[in-house]
């Protein structure tokens, strides 16, 4: 039975922002960085409605300027605001005064402390390692832990900031001496984010079974990669400046009960792959671990825009194809006792699928540019040149539009320009 | 000429916190956190003399709980506050209170937006190298750049703070399946660890005639390190778990005023080494890039305290024998645009010399654990064990004790007893 909300605009079957998504953001229509819930094309402010929250910890985190303090309550707070919203928007309550999205400006929704990017799709770590490392495409200890690297917190940016090309050094195999100048290689990287809830203490570390539990929601992710600067600085310590210029997330994070209607088995681990360590396994996890999330990226280019065209999708990818969940990345990483603080952003690593539509990046697409991709207005890319814009937009959707069963939930975009070096 | 402070035990020609040092720290005697300066055996409180402090924004600077504020005011109001503090605190100055040190608890001094962690001493990277990738110990882009990679901000504690051994995932190359379990080859790595002044806007990268002016100071700093994790993991994405459960930083932050007269030329490159790429070469570092720091690790086992003994040094290495400098290290990390915020956190990297004797870790000094070390009461280490203490401490020096142009300053101690997993 689908929810219904007064909001008419919710009630679209296309909707992004149904009564069941309900996903928090910060936005400033004039008046300072407030917090809010998405609700169709409208924002329910949760300051103008703090003093009637359900508790004193959610009045104080309703009246804050980022969501980390609701962040750190963990889930039964989550629950008690996301009941008492759904109550007040749900079809037959009293209406009440919403803000139009096109009235405000979105801020950015937290504080980071520290963002770590995963590498959790093996299609993904696959033809990227043919590329990287032809050798031994896929290392030993892939499909026995989440891979993942520290990346940069400073320069992650909200959806709609520009891009620009980063500088770098750069040696290409056909040359002796490495240079610097503008990267050459620029590409997007389709990513899922995830924000860390209740943190953990330093050398407490989150069991399997608890680490649902301490995920607060998640977002669209753009990783910016300089794929010349990381072919050349990359070893040994993995890649540093051709990731830490720039990262973009969606504004609006959705919570994991909007995705509970979405949540399936892992990934099927191929025959002869091991099984997980204990600590990285539970029953829970293998039947329901995998997020059925849609994920697209559109491109957009100049010359599209000119002429009012619409942007061209580049893939369809699915989130179910990561080999990795994202409670075995957080309890992975807090394996070794490090300290997620609320806020934390976990990056999944690159969705890819195992099918030549569902590649997540250009790397990817062209074969690291030996393969030229031809738009249908007569352009091609092998990777991204100035003006073009990266729009990367995700949803979850089961049963047929119109259907009783039909439910969707979307995670609106995530976009980007890239400016001149 | 010495300059002689009315402090006594600032006079001491050993004292690590003489008239000419000053660092910065954060204490708590009972009353909160506050900024002082270390001189000798005592604490000037700096909220304590705020309101006489040259600007408005040192006085706010100087009321502050953590030293962001004061880092992100740059060298003007650095230089300001260290002269004014240098005249009352110089010989002939009215004497006023100051705080035992003995009286405070020392307090973590600053919010570490983002910590990297660089790889800048040639004579580790080859040894280290030599190890994990015997093939090609050192990487082609080793002397074209300051590698470096992204670590975790969240787990840099102070020093005092124990450190528990981390559990990890292991595979030696003697078993064909990995388990996971205690780290058994825990190590240190001896750094110097720098804080950046003023950030950088995103996109704005700082030339390496402006590096200098946008660090504020320096501390030692422990990369404690479970190489048995690292060989597992590192690949292809660099070290993860392996350093995020724990890294050690000194209480009293040295501003770089106070290293101004220990700056030397950089490390000489070796014959046929490429000379830095324009952006990260100028005449200035060149000339005054290195730092003659003397570094020491000590060991302190738990049958040495439990007689009396003294700890053990290990290592005697200086920082002079670094193939890339700070200013170099900021240069090329904001060379791609990426933002740093005042007190982001950079290390230098294991400070090793190229003699056995100055080795700035275990997996170094014991060839990776394949031979001992043999102390001087009978027992033997090739990695860290329970209750071992690692002691770092650091000081410059020129001249003879005793002579007029002795001058010396000290780091202090950064100091972590290992806890059992």
């Amino acid at each position: 039975m689908i929810p219904y909300s007064w909001v008419e605009s919710a009630n679209d079957p296309s909707a992004d922002f149904p009564l069941h998504n309900l996903p928090y953001g910060v936005f400033d229509r004039g008046e300072g960085a407030r917090i809010g819930v998405a609700i169709g094309d409208q924002i329910l402010d949760l300051r103008e409605v703090a003093a009637d929250v359900p508790s004193p910890a959610l009045v104080q985190a309703c009246t804050a300027t980022s969501l980390n303090s609701f962040m750190s309550l963990g889930p039964g707070h989550w629950t008690a605001l996301r009941n008492w919203i759904t109550e007040r928007l749900r079809a037959g309550a009293a209406t009440r005064p919403l803000i139009p999205m096109t009235d405000v400006t979105m801020k950015f929704p937290v504080e980071i402390g520290d963002y770590t990017d995963f590498f959790t799709s093996l299609y993904h770590a696959t033809n990227a390692g043919k590329i990287f490392h032809p050798d031994q495409p896929v290392r030993p200890n892939y499909k026995h832990m989440p891979i993942g690297y520290h990346s940069r917190a400073s320069s992650v940016v909200l959806s709609g900031t520009p891009v620009q090309r980063p500088y770098g050094q750069t040696k290409p195999p056909t040359v002796n001496q490495p240079s610097f100048g503008p990267c050459r290689l620029l590409d997007y990287e389709l990513e899922v984010g995830f924000f860390a809830g209740p943190g953990n203490a330093l050398g407490k570390p989150v069991s399997i079974d608890a680490a649902p539990s301490r995920i607060f929601g998640a977002c669209l992710l753009n990783d910016w990669s300089g794929r010349d600067i990381q072919f050349w600085e990359s070893q040994p310590l993995g890649p540093f400046l051709s990731k830490s210029f720039c990262t973009s997330i969606s504004p609006w994070i959705v919570p994991m009960a909007a995705l509970e209607p979405f949540r399936i088995p892992v990934f099927p681990r191929p025959a002869g792959d091991p099984a997980p360590l204990a600590h990285l396994h539970s029953r829970e996890e293998q039947q329901r671990g995998g997020i059925d999330l849609n994920l697209e990226v559109y491109l957009f280019t100049p010359r599209m825009r000119s002429v009012g065209a619409s942007p061209m999708c580049l893939t369809r990818g699915n989130f179910r194809d990561m080999y990795w969940t994202v409670a075995q990345m957080l309890t992975h990483h807090t394996s070794n006792g490090c300290n997620l603080r609320p806020g934390d952003l976990l990056g999944s690593g690159t969705v890819s699928g195992g099918t030549p539509d569902s590649l997540g990046c250009l790397l990817e697409l062209t074969r690291a540019g030996t393969e030229a991709i031809h738009l249908p207005n007569g352009e091609e890319r092998r990777f991204l040149e100035d003006g073009d814009e990266v729009i990367l937009r995700g949803y979850c959707e089961r049963g047929e539009p119109g259907s009783a069963e039909h439910l969707r939930i979307g995670f609106g975009e995530c976009r980007g320009v890239i400016l001149p070096a």
